[in-house]
């Protein structure tokens, strides 16, 4: 089949020549879905992927016809089911979030505080699961949504224990302070992280609203290295870190346990 | 860009000549990760996507470059994060766990039991949510998982609210008896599907495990239409499903009202 697989991504839009491949286009349309528009018209699909409106509604067509779109009653576009299926055999989606389930629950029952799980994907988290009860401290987090590293309890703990070029390229900034309280020196940063690995835990408070505070730890693989991490966000005032960071640790301990004595997969 | 957009999709494999579109192709490799083969090597994932290794090979390199796809240290290829990413925005997916989170986590504290979420696919339930104590009755269901309409209280609720051509579609059959009390006969089944809508409510006694009881209501949208289906999953020698109605009704009207005062999403 003809196609230009030979072909680089060159930039979005514009007037000049379309080199992407096919591939890279279907890619565009899924990619131009985010929180902000989860649901798009066909001229806003076409402009976000950089496609022209002809081939955008053509390749929309037999995404909608497969399921990974949906079109709803105004014929707006949107992410279909399909895809979600899809998309929850990712093992750094739902299967750790089924791993790690029981253990958050446990963690939010004896708590009823804001249960967090995140992953590292390049130089942000993206949270896993959430489970917040009704009375809990309101967070600015979502499931599926993503996060900077140096604030959260959880981005610090997933910082902490990255490979050195990405948190050298996160402390080269921009770090962005979310409240007076965020640290965004680069050298008290690192300071922070050497801690945050010899203590085993991740406190941050007041760095992302200035009433909460949250307490990490790591989910380690087999192999000792840190997949993911679990935090619980309480309000500051109510804070007692002291207190919160074995609960947390022997949550982390537990969802690594579980991780590591899982069969390969159903 | 010259592509084979005018061609349809025929068979899988075989030695024809593959006449799929490019996006068809791209969606076959994504289609070939399934709950059972959550990891494929290159040579399966070409078998069952039907396309030529080196075909295969080439476009999963770029599904891996953009993250749809990730591989393992063993080169096996699996469902990148990205890809559940953009998934989590599908409405009918993590936009209506997330609306629904509240009331299935009251439902599960009230009752430390099986808590589901289900919305219908096609003549399939798909699982959007579950909770599940650790003291609570062992279930069959996996999140983003697939099951049957006419077994479960949630599979049923859908069924009894499907469109008639659905209905018609799944009372012909085939119809597994899951155990000697699934009732698989398309009489008794449309008389208990009118029951359900008069009710409000479907009970499922250890049709699917002959240990369970399920107890499942309708979600509805803001034009009444049943979106979804919120269930209690219990031991059926500990059940008293005329208590258990009202609660998961409940539950069910709040998630309908969550939805319909939901902004139009973040």
């Amino acid at each position: 089949m003809a196609d230009t697989d030979g072909a680089r991504v060159t930039d979005d839009g514009g007037a000049r020549p379309d080199h992407r491949t096919v591939t890279a286009k279907v890619l565009a349309l899924l990619g131009a879905f985010t929180p902000a528009t989860p649901e798009l018209t066909l001229t806003e699909l076409a402009r976000r992927s950089g496609l022209s409106l002809p081939t955008a509604h053509r390749r929309a067509a037999e995404l909608v016809e497969w399921g990974a779109l949906e079109r709803d009653a105004d014929g707006r576009y949107r992410v279909g089911l399909r895809l979600w299926e899809v998309a929850s055999l990712a093992p750094r989606g739902l299967g750790l979030r089924e791993a790690a389930m029981p253990f958050l629950e446990d963690l939010y029952e004896v708590t009823r505080e804001n249960v967090q799980l995140a992953v590292r994907e390049g130089h942000e988290l993206v949270f896993v699961e959430r489970i917040a009860g009704r009375h809990a401290i309101p967070v600015l987090t979502r499931v599926g949504g993503r996060f900077d590293l140096h604030s959260t309890g959880v981005g610090l703990v997933l910082l902490a224990h990255a490979p050195v070029d990405v948190q050298d390229a996160v402390l080269r900034g921009p770090l962005r302070a979310y409240t007076p309280l965020t640290v965004t020196d680069p050298v008290r940063l690192r300071a922070r992280l050497a801690e945050i690995r010899r203590r085993g835990y991740a406190v941050s408070e007041g760095q992302v609203t200035t009433d909460a505070l949250s307490v990490a730890a790591p989910v380690r693989a087999v192999d000792g290295a840190v997949v993911a991490a679990v935090s619980l966000v309480v309000r500051l005032d109510e804070a007692r870190p002291a207190a919160l960071a074995p609960l947390v640790q022997a949550a982390a301990r537990g969802i690594s346990r579980a991780l590591s004595s899982a069969p390969r997969r159903r």
